[in-house]
């Protein structure tokens, strides 16, 4: 994996003036992208889903707010109030994905420390280093995760839901370390738990790694305990929504069973996201709230009407049951080298 | 539960001449009833999943084999050959299910004990023989369930699949206990897992405890190890498709998941299953053949096309798991009182 090798997919890229998205709806039927030339545009590609997966949405969001300076700039206005007020209804669409806010953030620090004149090309490179950034981090997350992948081959992958490609500027975090084998000419098989109730496994993580010529089987969530027992796994790699301080860590809902049957099974358990997703101030999983969402999107059409459904759209596995934590600085273990845990990370070795 | 209460549901029944099916492919969306006046169209109903659940399905081919004597007699032939060809019919329709051999298996017994002279009459005897003896069956897990369900009111209680009246001659095994403890006024809250790929949960389970007025909340089967980690659940009943020597439990596919699940989060799991589950020929779990059924049940129109798929039908809970098998003669513990297995079934203090 080096610095200048080209990632896996381009689901956010700046491309001749406007925000070209992957639409992450038509896929896995087609892949379509989106071209985005004003602030609404790329609000509404958060909110519907066109774009998701919490990295993806951090650099969408910044490229939204160069949109609102350079459309107003087009229309002889002022950029910085427009700029301020791109991130303001971007901030709205997603209340809960966090690199969305560190997103803007570091978009209307940039705003804070420009003047009107260079503006725009001052929100530019700020965009386009959180995009860079991105890419570095899923490199470096893609050559940790090679130095933890059990030997033999093909190497046997279990993951749950989509923490790839499309979640991200391009490299993934959980699906970053099998690019990097796949390129380097490992033989893999990649087993992907559908993932009810919105098929991500099926969906999205069927299409990017079948796209790349991986291999790979989907099964049923309530598959993947079995596929374990039978000793068809060599390790599982899934990604993070948030890890607590003691390393307890959120991710999409059936994460935890699958974390309970590898370690019935004896199969290592590891979680792959980058520092941003660590949490210094929720100090263990209890402190993680979990959210619940529509009852339609588990009812579909298949239950009977006036049945009440659950839909927590995450589950928090406990520390204990992980063998390590995949990131940008390395295979971690806590207490984990964030702002405030009285530990700053360590200088990267990789690249 | 006395030997005169009416079961929850008659999927299954014998009315006016001709095997009355509930069509469990209509459900939930309506309950609709099948009249199968020929062997053909029992076959064709067992074969396309009309009726389902191995009780079920061996009621409804004891009553085939009865249609198959009864449509020769009115056309002026031997009955005889007509039962014998019906068995053979019939007993190609699911190669898998147990109960549908041992139901044959009896009827063809009662034609070779029986003469031409009065052979409908005996067949038709020994079909509603087989039926009553399953809602027997069903009562007396009922009424031994509820001596292990835990105090509290509501009792919540977690199940996976379709183990209700649907699948049996109408009380159900994991529903069963559920069914008399509603009835005697007992508070409960039901949590289904929706039961990737067929959906039994969500569709059937929901269905027919809405219908009794029992309180039944769907989630996706991801969501179940999250449920019980929170507390949220008193007990786990499960249905069983076949319980080796030593206990080891074979289920539908999702069941070990939350097996783990319980386990980890200290709540107790139970199976239901008439005897006839048992099987004294399997020593233990890994001598439980698995089904692998059609890739298209899980991929259907999500994944991309090339794409494959794993899909076993069920999985095996090792016995350890499990806190007890809810019998019709009493809550087991291996070793179960099976032939050739030394012990013998204890007289049955119920009804």
């Amino acid at each position: 994996v080096t610095a200048g090798e080209a990632a896996p997919l381009d689901p956010v890229r700046w491309r001749d003036g406007a925000l070209r998205l992957i639409d992450q709806r038509r896929l896995p039927g087609e892949l379509a992208y989106l071209e985005c030339r004003t602030v609404d545009a790329v609000a509404e590609a958060i909110r519907n889903l066109a774009v998701r997966g919490a990295p993806a949405i951090g650099v969408a969001a910044a490229y939204g707010v160069l949109l609102g300076a350079e459309t107003a700039a087009r229309a002889g206005k002022d950029p910085m109030p427009a700029a301020r007020e791109a991130a303001r209804v971007l901030a709205a669409t997603r209340p809960t994905a966090v690199n969305l806010f560190a997103g803007l953030a570091r978009m209307e620090a940039a705003l804070d420390a420009g003047s009107a004149r260079g503006l725009l090309d001052h929100l530019r490179r700020e965009a386009d280093r959180l995009l860079e950034e991105d890419l570095l981090t899923g490199r470096r997350i893609a050559e940790h995760g090679l130095g933890v992948l059990p030997a033999g081959e093909p190497l046997r992958v279990l993951t749950h839901c989509n923490a790839g490609g499309l979640a991200t500027g391009g490299w993934g975090t959980a699906l970053a370390p099998l690019y990097a084998a796949h390129r380097s000419g490992r033989r893999l098989e990649v087993f992907a738990n559908e993932t009810r109730p919105l098929w991500q496994g099926a969906r999205l993580t069927a299409w990017e790694l079948s796209r790349a010529g991986i291999p790979v089987t989907v099964l049923v969530d309530g598959a993947a305990s079995l596929l374990l027992a039978r000793g068809r796994v060599d390790v599982v790699i899934v990604g993070a929504d948030r890890v607590a301080r003691n390393g307890d860590t959120a991710n999409k809902i059936g994460t935890l069973g699958v974390a309970l049957a590898a370690r019935h099974a004896g199969v290592p358990f590891y979680v792959a996201a980058p520092l941003s997703t660590f949490d210094p101030r929720a100090p263990d999983g209890a402190s993680i709230p979990i959210e619940e969402r529509a009852e339609a999107e588990v009812l579909g059409s298949q239950a009977p009407p006036g049945v009440r459904a659950w839909n927590p759209a995450f589950d928090v596995t406990p520390a204990g049951l992980i063998r390590g934590w995949i990131t940008e600085v390395g295979v971690l273990r806590p207490p984990f080298p964030l702002p405030g845990t009285g530990t700053t990370p360590a200088p990267d070795p990789v690249d």
